[in-house]
């Protein structure tokens, strides 16, 4: 069945909002079978039409997001209803549930909030236990459209809790093909292919994808479970020294549960990263079993009162060198509980830069508890975030290499 | 002239890749006088052949993005080159680029780059000074076609240095319409537009929007520009306590340069933040000036050690409480030379909430050197990420407020 995804928001096209939802959506509608052909962002108001219109004539599920807000510039709902002339009434549950809502949260309701009771036709209601915007679901033909709210929060449990069951009765059969995903690091994504594409391609009925990210490269592939095994044997056999792992999207998401079946306690001390490498490891669900202590120390003086960082190695060798990164790991591990600390320093730019250590060189390390301490300089010439993330990844990878 | 912004990559629409073009593009494209009537997005291959075709039936300016990399699953450029009958030719100089920059990073050059320094027919070529893969850019009759590298690091400075100056050529007027945005802390969504709609929806020929992102809110206005100053006179008086500033992403955009311009210094004490807070000021360039040190404290153990918070103060109350948000705040005061001092305890989830201190709940604390210190509990029962992001512009809208 082919699925179509239709954004509708102005602030996604003026370029005020990144547009999560593609991600979430083809993630979670891998599992169940099917695949997003194609997506559209339009603005609010009547362009919603058109787009309707236009999928309807190509897709038998058609998802679409935003546009249910209590604001005037919220007309999803409308549009729909005269499409496809079904008449607006309100919906005496979903009214009760918005003033309970606004109850508990002790905030004042309005009249415009009023606006989200309000129900099309035969429209089924999709229950949004986390915002005031219900869903709805209808069907028309072989033709099932969703309409679901714009923020994720919102969207993504209705989501999960009330669409994925409806789409389950649709497509009885689930999954007729597979995919997995292998993250490599320390490599570009065109020496990955240069190891791996040859063999990968020979094996028949294999569709092959890569995706770089900053400081990880993901391999893709899709097709039987045959032709998956043996992608598999090519990818762990070419890649091993590199392979970080499957099925996740981040180094992190891979080494927080490794840590915690090790027992094994992770401090950081971070300079030009900012506090980026902390919060990669935080964003975790978990990671308290396993992160201790960050320490984000901008300035010099921060170095050695936070991490006895010796002012004088500072001075002899700058604050992004080697030896100050290896003092800074030394010095996180000495002051937490920690089994390995990790420290970056570096020039994130876009000022700092000199000709011996331009803007983009960074300094890692990595102290061992009862191990010796090991440290790397790379070269990430890139935007300030993109850095800290390279970066960030960068660490990590050294702490993946020392796991083993 | 309407303009569509097309996005290659099956990655996108299989839920690997988060596209972040949509939103450079957006912003970058709106001082020319251009907004994205619609944007689509379709897998690598065959696809981009339909919607470049439909998008040349409506648009005179079509943005594409993607497809031009080293890997045999990049293929925008070949199938441009089919469709409007231009053969493919080796671009000597694009080639010379390719292997300089190779040389340069050390890296090893393999024959699949080689693809990327194939030309279309009569196409100029963009420089990509930050990457293998050119720029392509043609027109045909009064349409204008981009075909703009994928990695949004090699996309930026392309569309900025090269396309961005093509644009101007192309539409000579130059801006016929403005815009402003406001950003709101502290209120929803439909409270903002309790307090602002009305007024606003009678100035004549004003266009509003609402976005709302994790603890803010953007008033967005565009039309004339006496239609903006109306708008301005609205938004200033009516939300005044709760106006950030404008044209701003974010609190933090707003409050590095106004900490840099008062000569103060601000530290950071973060437990369910984890970081977050430091990484979006340090995201800022220039945070250097302003920022000294943050401390993610996890681990109890570290609020004491680190921050000095007393072990009896965290038994007595808990880590999740206001006293222990106000002893992280001043521990991190009192060991940093900041003037200011966040503070953030709270419970992230999914794991951890009790019936007193749900999932969500968070206590923030500023100290304020030379002042007394503030704090305040709230409750954000959203997903991880989403909660340390309500959490950390609530943090930041504290110190917002204390700066007057």
């Amino acid at each position: 069945m082919v699925v179509e995804v239709i954004n509708t928001g102005t602030e996604l096209l003026l370029g005020n909002t990144l547009n999560t939802h593609l991600v979430f959506l083809g993630q979670e509608l891998f599992p169940l079978g099917l695949r997003i052909a194609r997506q559209a962002a339009v603005p609010d108001g009547e362009a919603i039409r058109d787009a309707l219109t236009e999928a309807m004539g190509r897709a038998e599920i058609i998802l679409v997001t935003g546009g249910l807000g209590p604001t005037t510039d919220d007309v999803t709902r409308e549009i729909v209803a005269e499409m496809f002339g079904m008449p607006l009434r309100e919906d005496a549950a979903v009214w009760e549930h918005i003033r309970e809502r606004f109850a508990r949260r002790g905030l004042a309701l309005n009249e415009r909030n009023r606006r989200q009771a309000q129900v099309p036709g035969d429209a089924r209601v999709l229950w949004n236990p986390h915002g005031t915007a219900p869903g709805l679901y209808f069907a028309r033909g072989n033709r099932h459209i969703f309409l679901m709210p714009g923020p994720p929060r919102e969207l993504r449990p209705m989501f999960r809790d009330v669409v994925a069951p409806i789409l389950k009765e649709i497509v009885p059969g689930g999954a007729t093909f597979a995919s997995r995903r292998w993250l490599v690091c320390g490599m570009g994504e065109s020496g990955v292919e240069a190891a791996v594409g040859e063999p990968l391609l020979a094996i028949p009925g294999l569709e092959l994808g890569y995706c770089a990210r900053p400081g990880v490269v993901e391999v893709r592939c899709i097709g039987t479970p045959e032709a998956l095994a043996k992608a598999e044997a090519v990818v762990t056999k070419t890649l091993s020294a590199n392979l970080a792992g499957e099925g996740s999207d981040s180094l992190e998401e891979l080494l927080v549960p490794r840590l915690a079946a090790l027992g094994r306690k992770l401090a950081t001390a971070e300079s030009c990263t900012g506090g980026r490498l902390a919060h990669k490891i935080t964003g975790v669900p978990g990671a308290s079993v396993v992160f201790d202590a960050g320490f984000v120390t901008y300035a010099n003086a921060e170095k050695t009162r936070a991490l006895g960082v010796p002012a004088a190695l500072i001075a002899e060798h700058g604050a992004v060198s080697e030896p100050v990164a290896r003092a800074m790991a030394e010095g996180a591990l000495e002051r937490t509980g920690a089994d390995f600390a990790l420290a970056t320093t570096g020039i994130a730019g876009p000022d700092g830069g000199t000709a011996e250590k331009p803007v983009g060189t960074v300094y890692i390390a990595l102290a061992i508890r009862g191990g010796e301490t090991r440290a790397a300089r790379h070269f990430y010439p890139m935007d300030r975030l993109t850095f800290q993330d390279m970066a960030s990844n960068a660490a990590l990878n050294m702490l993946r290499e020392a796991l083993g």
